[in-house]
């Protein structure tokens, strides 16, 4: 099976490299660490082993890579608009394609855009960043959840899901592509801005008691959100993944690591879009909509200091 | 006329400097620039004209005092807890007593502990801020609202405003303290939270778009508060309070300069108690609540930091 990945970051190479392992030919596309992950290989440090792919298939160009029965998109949500009209060349007619970001509701655009191919999302429950070009830690965490945008694409879940699976990699499978989403969100929307606002690392959130309640506020925010919009995440679930940071080693959310590095933060994916979503169907995300507020000041002010524009 | 300024810090010292030169027998308490203020007296640079108070009657202690006819609070609302009990050997009996602090539900106490006296609120739009011991800055605005505890006091009101009138000082008068004190926290609400969470000046607050928005959030919040509480603030002020402020020199409010400082921030009586005031009458102020949070959360996080603590 050939297996494209779509930007090799940490989701993309933790992923690709697992399922390079679990033997199915695996493509990787990579942009500023192409030369050098060509000359040295992928390295993974995992909670659950260490390996490396000292070869892997490597391209700096998506024209160039073959056409694939598997490809996921594994790059930041910010690069949708350029990146999702360029993948063409590497769909094979009927393939499936796994959006492996955070957020809500661009499963839908490449479904307009690629209507010949089974479109899914896939929610990476993990923790993995980038150590160093070719490098990436996975201290905590793996499970993947998928779920199929159309009721036609429902049909090969098991199938999508079961190419993971054989390589060792936890998953779950949701018939509901909106609830789960949705139970992404209920981690990303409370950690992924605050870590940013406030200048820390998850245990912060967990350890302080304001900002315990401020997680729940956000929380209760996301729960609503869902049921407006039709999908009842399960009761407790809240509670779990509090339960689960409490046990993560100190963490840098991916939104973290983007201010910290300068990059355009998911803001339209992980709150502009949910917000708006549970807006239209009456119900006020409060809380998500001051953190969007803060995270898009930050966001114009660092850009502004860096870039020396205001 | 005998007046007590009790805390001589940018507040007290500014309208107590006034109060002399327009006449009035100032007696100032003052803690750690006791000394240097009874040596090099008290100045006062401002946008109406700079002057300074060469002797002014300087204290330590506040039993050394003598019994005022006038007598204003002007300590940060965070000291009331024990202030409030020693204020008995400064007070004439049948004086008046102005609370010039900012926040919401602190007069009933006053009330209660010297049932013989007469209370105001004397809200402050000013901005001031103490530049070096015994200087103070006052860039913009100086007006003082005042308004009574109870109907009782409401007699003497004409009698304490007119003594800052006389002395050139900008007043206006309101019957519901109640909706005086909200009028002002329609400033202290979103203004000085966001400087310190975002930190910024006021101008960061004024030009960033979506710090426009966030502080119109807060605005509504305290708008809605407000009518929950009995008080309709007039149509139109929440957008005279974003011009004053689009106007100001760029500012730093008193809670920024408590953070940068390591004081204690005055969350319970610009957050808590109106939070809690509208809750009871059931409205809840989503957008002051996530604002409260994050200042709990900065002010423990500093503490820890600066004390080593955690």
């Amino acid at each position: 099976m050939d297996i494209a990945i779509i930007g090799t970051g940490a989701i993309g190479g933790l992923y690709g490299a697992r399922l390079a392992r679990g033997g199915n030919r695996v493509h990787f596309l990579l942009h500023t660490e192409y030369e050098y992950v060509k000359a040295h290989g992928l390295v993974v440090d995992s909670h659950l082993g260490d390996f490396s792919i000292r070869q892997p298939l490597v391209y700096s160009d998506v024209s160039q890579m073959p056409r694939c029965d598997l490809v996921l998109i594994a790059a930041k949500s910010t690069a949708n608009d350029a990146l999702f009209p360029l993948l063409g060349p590497v769909l094979k007619p009927g393939c499936a394609i796994v959006l492996m970001q955070n957020g809500l509701d661009a499963e839908k655009r490449l479904a307009a855009l690629y209507p010949g191919c089974h479109i899914f999302g896939g929610m990476c429950f993990v923790c993995t960043y980038r150590e160093s070009p070719g490098v990436i830690r996975n201290p905590d965490n793996e499970r993947v959840s998928f779920a199929p945008f159309s009721p036609e694409d429902a049909a090969l879940l098991d199938e999508v899901a079961g190419v993971f699976s054989k390589a060792g990699i936890d998953t779950e499978r949701f018939e509901d592509l909106s609830l789960a989403r949705w139970r992404k969100l209920m981690w990303n929307i409370p950690y992924n801005g605050l870590t940013v606002i406030m200048n820390c690392k998850t245990d912060f959130l967990v350890n302080d008691p304001a900002m315990r309640e401020l997680v729940a506020c956000l929380m209760r925010d996301v729960i609503e959100g869902a049921r407006a919009c039709g999908s009842a995440i399960e009761p407790g679930f809240a509670e779990n993944m509090v339960a689960v940071t409490e046990k993560m080693t100190p963490y840098e959310p991916s939104m973290k690591l983007d201010y910290n590095a300068g990059r355009k933060l998911e803001i339209e994916a992980i709150y502009e879009n949910p917000i708006r979503l549970a807006a239209e169907r009456g119900f006020t995300m409060h809380y998500a909509n001051a953190v969007r507020l803060a995270l898009h000041a930050l966001e114009r002010k660092q850009r502004e200091t860096v870039f020396g524009i205001g």
